[in-house]
């Protein structure tokens, strides 16, 4: 898409810190980071949600994912793909990222508002989703 | 593993609300979810951590994170896995999160402690990732 950031700079139209490419992927350095070795990967497809990329597009992030790992040497780290404003997503091109977590103030912040589980609950959505899926 | 939560449920020990299930994948409901839909996928095979797992098997989570995402409607949503207990995991199984992010309180919360851009450091750092991947 033409105005499209990562779409510009899968053409090379943007300059990146690339780090691994191949037909289908792009991965390169955030410039942004939330911590050292912070890195996105991105389909080379143009889809703004994960539901618009084709399937053999999203088989290759996750290979790539652990490559990068291996070469941040990251001991513990997020992988965490953000869909739409209210999702945290702010460029409209899906992107994985592989965030490092090497301490407490650096890397990911997760808030986790954890319901109680309700069985009564948990089965009428269960019956839903699962007559859907 | 034998004392492994999710390798029980893998092998029916446990019961789950089980969504989908492929010969290498198993997706079902999370019992203390975050937001309504909130599922989980997992690989059958018993890794603690993404570097864990082999390729042949993370090309099978995505995919099936897209077919959950249809099936529960969600609009708006996080996929995310967690590696290592300063990253917020807590089964030692590798799994992903997705999870629908309906509103500002519910669904996952988001902390991003972003660092200014520095292109010098960033240079120095692409170089030395660069060269192990």
């Amino acid at each position: 898409m033409a105005s499209c950031i990562f779409c510009k700079i899968i053409k090379g139209e943007i300059p990146c810190f690339k780090l691994l490419e191949t037909d289908k992927t792009l991965a390169f350095l955030d410039i942004n980071p939330l911590s050292k070795g912070h890195a996105l990967i991105i389909p080379k497809f143009h889809g703004e949600k994960l539901l618009d990329i084709p399937d053999d597009h999203l088989t290759d992030i996750l290979p790539i994912a652990k490559k990068l790992v291996k070469a941040t040497g990251a001991q513990e780290y997020n992988i965490l793909q953000n869909n739409g404003p209210g999702a945290h997503q702010v460029v409209e091109h899906v992107h994985f990222h592989m965030i490092p977590k090497p301490n407490e103030t650096e890397g990911l912040g997760i808030g986790w508002p954890e319901q109680k589980t309700d069985m009564d609950k948990l089965k009428a959505l269960f019956e839903e989703i699962k007559a859907k899926v």
